[in-house]
């Protein structure tokens, strides 16, 4: 862990050159030790073939959301891997809810899982498996 | 199994639609049964805060595939769960090879297998389980 | 569904035969529908070279209460695939509880999430998806 | 790594204490640097209630390839997570071949595809990430 950062400041590191969290238009609602909620809303360019949210983008704001929570302790922390399940199709202007919580974190190794939400209705689960190195995030300003 | 369209026009119906595959950058170079084989190259906004590729992106490329792959049939078919797994991080300027293979594939499920490479090193695998609905991909003509 | 039997009936004509969850000492607390809660004893048969519990005694305790919960609507159900994470280990006469629940259901497919504790303390999750076949449970009795 | 001990020498100790691969019936057909093929056969005590080999069997044999195959550098190794898909079921008498492969292996992890095959068809296909302690498997003796 490193102190010299909270888990704020270190969010606004990461967010600081995050270009495709900022594609993806992320707010933040929430982020804290092991923790992280943001939403955002389903544009056109998000799309697939079928007018449904393309899979990609799903997985990539529930990425997004699970690196700020498993790097919110400070250390440099990277996803080894990441299974999804997905339970309901979203279309255009859908907003969609993200939440990930802390399941368990060892010496170098964390588990995380992150829920994907449509006015509380479930529309995937997310669960990734993260490596802590030993860098700080602080090392990257 | 609908004998309407080749794997070729299937491909050509779901891209016609298919904006976040076209803001990826995808670009075919193979498409037959159960199988696709694509590249693209990373962009600046598709990185995260450290300057690597956003693991949504690998992911969104792979997933694109995976569809491309398991729609060839010409049942619409969709995801159901995905694993992936991350081995090494990639970033500006790389080019990318995905290519998606049929491992198996049943009466209303198959099991697809995505390589993610960068001149022949693997950069990340992508395992999906599809279903098969009983509409056609030709009815979204 | 097939309302010809409870959820406890369709558990008994399954554990009838079910020789390995009988190996395994799996003793159920609670059936329902997508519901199911059991516990077990880790005996020395089933430790690895590690003297720690083997990773399959594990997946394969939740993967019987997976089973459970998923054939409770009466539709013989299986297993199209599963992820499962590690948090902790356990060893010989740790007493583990499995608690199985229904994430979320379709027409034909439904997603599981199986925790294992040992005394409230995560052990592992697992996580499954589940094809349910146009047969029922009662026809196998 | 530990160059103390051959990967059939590492493989002898493990095993030596094993006792649910040897209530398995793993037979060794080869062991090397992160390589592991086995085979069994399935016995009436593997079933589950469909009269079909429980999943938890098929997982139990891939994860002790895995486990063989990771830990054959020397160092004790241990798995943090596994994706496994079904593509086929098995039955009493069948005779099943595992093969473990490294995928890859960075400085504490590495990634391994363990395939569960009958007479060259696949029957499952198990991926699993290792977590490498700073122990020794020689330590263990």
């Amino acid at each position: 862990m490193d102190p010299t950062l909270s888990p704020r400041e270190i969010y606004n590191v990461m967010m600081q050159h995050d270009a495709f969290s900022d594609w993806l238009g992320l707010e933040l609602d929430e982020v804290g030790a092991g923790y992280c909620k943001m939403h955002f809303t389903i544009r056109r360019e998000m799309l697939n073939g079928f007018s449904t949210t393309h899979g990609g983008i799903i997985f990539a704001a529930a990425d997004s959301a699970f690196a700020f929570a498993c790097n919110s302790h400070g250390m440099l922390t990277v996803a080894l891997d990441v299974h999804i399940v997905y339970t309901k199709a979203t279309t255009l202007g859908d907003l969609i809810d993200i939440e990930a919580r802390e399941l368990s974190r060892g010496n170098k190794t964390g588990v995380y899982e992150i829920r994907i939400t449509r006015q509380n209705e479930l529309i995937a689960l997310f669960r990734g498996t993260a490596y802590q190195t030993s860098k700080t995030v602080a090392s990257l300003k």
